[in-house]
């Protein structure tokens, strides 16, 4: 098969993919909302829990909702060339250093994922510097698969960031991770990420699909003083002169300002919500991921939930953009997962109040 | 003993149990400090996370400070003699059978504290019409209380909602659940509260302990209209002008135009900050019993977390009077402890992370 035949071939993937994303099961958000008006407790009084647990009964095609069981977050990683242009002080091995911390169960993630019981995979589609083995006793810490495209992207500053070809074969690997865990019975996505200087592509994507001038998505991801701030919005508005990316062609706008780790977490977003299953979204660059599957498949959006709100500006323009109102505002700016999975509880209660309690008819009480 | 005698003795059991109440540990606090800024991620990354963990040094005054484990929630009950002013639409008699509906395993509290790994108790300081045994087979739920001060206190509207003696043996009676909790090994309490026409009283303790106007603390508790909101506010004035609520006499104030779950909740905060373990407050009744706990106990407060912002106006209030910020604002305004009982996975992640997470010197990466 020729390159651009190959080519071809992974995007009808993706388009297939993408066609399997169903609507909203309007029925069943119709008897979720009749049946939060007839539970004990006075109308309305549990806030916007009542409306996600509306929304996950249309999810699920059925209410009551299912009560998620097993969580899992899939944490994406991968390197970007635009370091080159000074946008972070991290020195580009810490991508790697950092997910061999991961898989030796020591970062924040796992600290969180362990309270929240949620199972953590990891995802290298494209660290420079991948970790060497654990040290220590073998690890007891979460799998990592390697489906590496490229050892991080090109300097989006100067030209796209990967090829289109790159992009749809990242975005597939992250579909499939996200398979794999809905095949072993995971029932409630969360998105993590890890890649150093990956604010600056989620604030391209941002700025692309959102509509928004750089200086309003560009943030300070790790903590930028203002000289590198001031540095960080002109590279995006030059990523963005540079690479012209299309809302409406999203691969290739993913391609050219995007980043691998965001191109596979838009793939378990439609992934996840193709087999109706929920997907908690953590900050900037998984809602910049988001952007791009929904404008790939605009039904995706129905399946997504904002778990926390980034400090990151280009966060709520995203948000914003979507329609959803994040669960918990923590000022978190960290990545890997960690604000959504301070949200999983928060869904699965929605679903419980559904499930589990009972109407005042069922609990006896008089009219 | 004659009367008098029996209530200083009360009045000296409160005493003691404030002044058991410690101060929070500087050192500890200053260690979880240096610790976050060692941990493998960007400085402040995590946010409100950070400063929490921190807060939770200080009360267990070590660090890491020990990651929660059992969480219990505490649902006190009490009825309000004010319903007779109409403030609220609801019958009295749905107090009782609300607990009867938690006994029986049937309420939002029992659907989220099973998602959250909580355990309930309750406690009857004053329900009017006390449950009768619940239907359907032997109750699997929580188990019921009675410690029953009186069947509902007196409208406050007229007179004085109970004696001083009474409110001391029901913030005893909460206090005394408190203990029995964390005998068993309770290591993080929660507030719950139940009672139809209780924001009425909470309005009052906190324009009382705030310093706030009747109309900025009134609420519309289970979703009152104009007209019953405006009558609610000419109450709450009246009981304040009434029963004249001095902060400097706590338990005087609380007796004037408290509640006997107010009462009772103080309690709780008060033993649990007596033992060093953090409570997390529910919404505007955990609220105006903070206040009424803190005036008794100033310390009372470094082992206070709100866990979530109440829509009620008079939380907010008291929250700000108080120096809290919540962790959750999903604009719940239910009660029975189910706004902080989503808080509960925050706390214990906020302690995971100091606990588990490893410094980038342990991590092995270079400086």
């Amino acid at each position: 098969m020729t390159s651009s035949g190959d080519e071809r071939a992974l995007e009808e993937r993706v388009a297939r993919l993408a066609a399997t994303v169903p609507r909203l099961d309007a029925a069943a958000e119709r008897a979720a909302r009749q049946r939060q008006a007839r539970l004990i407790k006075p109308a309305g009084s549990l806030g916007l829990l009542e409306d996600l647990g509306v929304r996950l009964a249309a999810m699920a095609g059925r209410c009551p909702p299912p009560v998620p069981a097993r969580p899992a977050v899939l944490v994406a990683a991968g390197d970007h060339g635009v370091v080159a242009q000074g946008v972070t002080p991290w020195p580009q091995a810490i991508t790697g250093a950092m997910v061999g911390a991961m898989a030796a169960g020591l970062a924040a993630v796992n600290a969180i994922a362990g309270v929240i019981g949620a199972e953590i995979r990891l995802l290298d589609v494209g660290v420079a510097v991948p970790p060497g083995p654990a040290p220590g006793p073998p690890a007891a810490g979460p799998a990592l698969r390697s489906a590496s495209i490229r050892p991080g992207t090109a300097d989006l500053a100067v030209g796209p960031a990967m090829s289109r070809q790159e992009a749809a074969r990242a975005l597939l690997a992250g579909a499939d991770a996200a398979g794999e865990l809905l095949e072993v019975g995971a029932d409630l996505l969360v998105t993590g990420d890890m890649g150093i200087g990956n604010t600056t592509p989620a604030a391209c994507l941002v700025a692309a699909f959102a509509d928004r001038p750089a200086r309003a998505v560009t943030g300070r991801g790790t903590g930028i003083d203002d000289a590198t701030w001031e540095l960080k919005v002109r590279v995006v508005e030059r990523a963005l002169a540079r690479n012209n990316p299309d809302p409406a062609d999203p691969l290739g706008a993913l391609a050219g300002v995007g980043g691998l780790e965001h191109a596979a977490l838009a793939g378990l977003l439609l992934a996840g919500a193709a087999r109706r299953v929920p997907v908690l979204l953590d900050g900037v660059n998984a809602n910049a991921a988001a952007l791009v599957a929904c404008a790939i498949a605009p039904r995706t959006a129905g399946f997504l939930i904002a778990g926390h709100r980034s400090v990151e500006p280009g966060a709520s323009a995203a948000l914003e953009h979507l329609g959803l109102v994040p669960l918990v505002d923590l000022r978190m700016r960290l990545g890997e997962g960690t604000g959504a999975l301070l949200a999983v509880p928060i869904v699965r209660s929605a679903a419980a109040v559904l499930a589990r309690m009972a109407t005042f008819a069922e609990a006896g009480f008089e009219e």
